[in-house]
């Protein structure tokens, strides 16, 4: 029986219409399966860990199929193709086995993103794009505050696009919530860590969307409770925008990989 | 008399001809010295710190010009208004007062550049455009050692464009070169940071060329003894790409500044 092809990849989401695949449309999915298809002479149909929206960026994006048999033994040299012919904006970092049955989406045990804010009165120039500039003061003690409400296991129907939650369990488990200072290319930024096991569209980018109401003063710390219990996207505030997400790291069991 | 206006700006150099205006073409000085004619009625000859080649960032650039005496009290609606008028990829970060006979360029006491490389075989998706991305592996100990014979006072022809060598002196005074492991976006860099009140023309990417060469192994790091001795531009390596290169910071005497 065949054993899995894991393939890392990192990619600038600005130019995509998203991760996944799409007739007449650049996407990430497009650009990988084509260059599989060079590499191994026919199609395969991939997995990935997390279908990104358009914008949104990866840095640990993982992508799986079963191998056809055609890979060489050589995988250093198959990432080193795939990276080649999958074009501007996007990296193939790893190509490695794991066990028969794998799946970059099912066998993930937590999925870690980060968005990026930069607040204040100055225009971040060499983020642009990797980061939603709110022009004002953000207090991330209370944004903190407002986050730790989230962790644990909620139904996080006020969490996600409306559609959604009409059509599909809505309880979802949050690890963590962080929101940090940090310095990027000189910029001081804040960035807000979300981990859990798995998420609902648009899920992280409405809590964001939600945190920066509380970190401009405009939202109580405390409301994020009242806002899981109404259980209605319109208790929740805006969608962040997508240039300030990336899908960070995926995390797999151990025992999953093959030498 | 007239005091000075100070305006410190940042801007991402990948559009722009370089700092310095030309005749039809995309220039930072240029955008500046529009916005300033717009907010002042009229035109004013800047000076600036540092005149950075096509392609090379700031993030601490500044830039001076007598007082007109059409500047309002309000300097922080004048950074507003430059900034917007100034446009894409420019940030004027704040505009103060220094006194009368202050220059960017004259009264600068020290410069400082940072340049940031990517080793290794993966490709930096989210600093294209910001670093060097060398494909290889760089012994950052032997780089280190390498810049450290350069710190001090020396004669550095071999380190600048071979014009500029033959018309004017060619001794400057390197404070520090530091050459550090950073993460920026994810990414693992290394950050060449080289200090020094003034530079000569391509003087830090030719020393990063050098240093590059020796993080390589193509180059002994003692051998930059002989390239400072040898006074000759062929002496050096390649001038190393500008997009990795920002003026970081510029430093001035602090009692040069008016409330």
């Amino acid at each position: 029986m065949p054993d899995t092809i894991v393939i890392a990849l990192s990619y600038d989401g600005a130019p995509f219409a998203g991760y996944q695949i799409q007739p007449d449309r650049e996407t990430v999915q497009g650009r990988l399966e084509g260059a599989l298809a060079t590499v191994l002479g026919g199609e395969v149909r991939t997995t990935c860990a997390g279908r990104t929206d358009a914008g949104v960026h990866a840095r640990g994006q993982v992508v799986s199929y079963p191998a056809t048999g055609e890979e060489p033994d050589d995988l250093e040299s198959m990432r080193r193709s795939l990276d080649a012919l999958s074009g501007e904006r996007i990296s193939v970092n790893n190509v490695r086995r794991a066990v028969e049955g794998f799946s970059a989406r099912h066998s993930a045990l937590a999925r870690e993103y980060r968005y990026r804010l930069v607040p204040g009165a100055i225009r971040p120039v060499f983020l642009e794009g990797y980061a939603w500039w709110t022009r004002c003061r953000l207090d991330a003690v209370a944004m903190r505050q407002a986050g730790s409400v989230l962790v644990g296991e909620h139904d996080f129907a006020s969490f996600c696009v409306a559609e959604a939650a009409r059509e599909k369990e809505t309880t979802r488990t949050i690890e963590r919530i962080d929101v940090w200072p940090e310095r990027e290319l000189g910029e001081h930024c804040l960035v807000v860590t979300v981990v859990g096991r798995s998420f609902l569209h648009s899920m992280v980018r409405i809590i964001v969307g939600t945190l920066v109401e509380v970190g401009r003063g405009r939202r109580d710390p405390g409301s994020t409770v009242a806002v899981l219990e109404a259980r209605r996207r319109d208790a929740a505030d805006r969608t962040a925008p997508a240039e300030g997400l990336t899908l960070w790291h995926v995390d797999y069991p151990s025992e999953v990989w093959l030498p």
